[in-house]
């Protein structure tokens, strides 16, 4: 048996697995694979109504927004956000929290003007900054909730003068949050929602229209609005593995739910990387992310042999990214606790077989 | 048994979807999803490899192209051949020959002023236009191969003195073509390539960098090209699955092969409407697609009775676009020439109940 801790694309719920595998062959009894289903099916439109219906229960979504699904992946998100928000001769400020919080920073420059209120570059973004200013005449705030390299996570939310555009690609689903507090949501669906292929946008209607930018209808969220998912071919499948994704996440009780048992299963981790004389964290505890655990070895020859006894006991993907190293055990919501205690395990006969 | 004549998400193989299928329980003998394993393992490195070099086989295509898989479909792509291919205060040539070509003329609108060289419009593009003449000084030359609403195709390409740009979502792998003849193929999978959810893209080199616009990473095909199809997480199912269906078709011989498996299919069912009485064809004859087959029943009230006799026999799909009418069987590579003859055989079993 596998214990995927992968970063993404991560773990998936088994039982969603199982579904989605038949529907490859059969779905729905209509016969059909759901790989050759017409989008404009009532099956489909059902499971993209369906999909869009769990979004809004699961994070209570307020009237006022549009749920849409896109393509394209966050990245597309870091230049869609600046091209329907920040008007020409306007400005945008930027939390930047790490790699792809730069990442979208770079894109909002091909638009207009942006301000980096804040960064923790110098310590290669082992901690998240909190004395910044947000300045009222930018068009928006952008942040990224949970930096899935480093390990770091936005533990709460704030007030926000201006709209607040968050990329949540690794942690939506995974705590409550209040939707209201947020302009545009957008997260990449293969963390905690399906597999790579679709990104998830909540975007509060009132927000659009303010620039006079002419937008190339894909690029435009009020096209995609207006077509309800659907102003062209939509990746069907990718929306149908997040549609049964977040019905097993209603089913194990909701958003509420799941973050705590991801609660437990972080303090688990953590707990056993602060006991264990042969590891260490990587980020400052108070901004720890309770999706991607990061942590080194103290001793550096420590790393491969322990990656390899990982390897042996079935836990994969524990690679530390490049630009930090070490260790990374992403922790999304359809990892079983149970793969956290193989883990814990396999850390404490390390530290044994290495007195 | 279902005849899917659908126009697309269409019919995939049968053996692809059953392969799909144990993939997404476990892929390759990995113990995990191909929806759950990362698109940097080696696993989907190779897969993508694969899908590379079997288009290149399959195409037979020549030094000095790129080829990609991206997201968001053609309608992203009819924006990203302006974005980057024409230079600001350049201009565009489009031929125009349906719904789709005309979206794709309007999206180059927002980069540049564009010319009609010629279209079908006033006829509801029944015919492909031949005499026009491409302006020289224009960026590039946009054409769609295969008019899926209106089942008209170019059958013939033709020598341009500026690059030609091809959607060739409808058509692609379905017959030989020269791609040496064009400077960029786009082409959605969902038709002959497999599900929704990735594009194909075969770039020429030498036609990019010829403007000085200034392009957001995800829309700029330099990028993608250099991110070999990776720059953000792909569209790991969707690509696997195309790579599947290209094995499968390279199994079978081959573009070529199944281009004349797609002229026998084109030629039964042209020839049955062109026989039976009830129908007729909606094309003129020699701009005839072998994708798509439109025809509609010479007595309107034949319609629906015709439709739901076809349903009754399994066969589905075959309801005309809304803006042309009657009926439309999409006749992917993946049609076994035995449902042809389904379909077929209900039209003449139609012919004698109505006599």
């Amino acid at each position: 048996m596998k214990h995927n801790f992968g970063p993404g694309p991560g773990i998936l719920p088994h039982e969603v697995l199982k579904q989605a595998a038949e529907a490859v062959i059969n779905f729905n009894d209509t016969e059909l694979s759901i790989l050759e289903i017409s989008h404009r099916s009532p099956e489909f439109e059902a499971v993209l109504a369906e999909a869009i219906k769990l979004v809004k229960e699961l994070l209570n979504v307020p009237e006022g927004y549009s749920i849409v699904f896109l393509q394209g992946g966050a990245s597309t998100q870091f230049a869609l956000a600046p091209y329907n928000l920040l008007p020409e001769g306007g400005k945008a400020a930027y939390l930047e929290t790490g790699v792809w919080a730069n990442k979208a920073l770079k894109e909002a420059k091909y638009f207009g003007e942006t301000i980096v209120v804040a960064t923790s570059k110098e310590s290669n973004f082992t901690y998240i900054p909190k004395d910044f200013e947000i300045p009222k005449d930018a068009a928006y705030f952008h942040i990224t909730s949970n930096n899935t390299i480093y390990g770091t996570q936005l533990r709460k939310f704030f007030p926000s003068p201006i709209p607040v555009v968050c990329d949540m690609s690794s942690d939506i689903f995974s705590r409550t949050i209040n939707v209201a507090d947020f302009g545009l949501i957008y997260a990449g669906a293969q963390k905690n929602m399906g597999p790579a292929g679709t990104v998830l946008a909540i975007i509060k209607d009132d927000i659009l229209g303010k620039t006079n930018r002419k937008i190339p209808a894909m690029f435009n969220y009020q096209t995609q609005i207006e077509g309800d998912s659907m102003y062209n071919t939509p990746p069907v499948f990718a929306i149908y593995v997040s549609m049964l994704t977040l019905r097993w996440l209603k089913a194990k009780g909701g958003v509420e739910a799941i973050e705590k048992d991801n609660f437990a299963k972080a303090k688990a981790l953590y707990d056993e990387i602060d006991r264990n004389p042969l590891f260490k964290g990587v980020c400052v505890p108070e901004d720890r992310s309770y999706m991607n655990v990061c942590f080194v070895a103290n001793n550096p020859e420590h790393e491969k042999p322990f990656l390899k006894y990982c390897d042996e006991k079935g836990i994969i993907g524990i690679k530390g990214h490049r630009s930090v190293g070490g260790f990374r055990a992403s922790i999304y919501n359809a990892l079983p606790i149970t793969s956290v205690h193989v883990l814990i395990d396999a850390m404490q006969e390390f530290e044994v077989k290495n007195k």
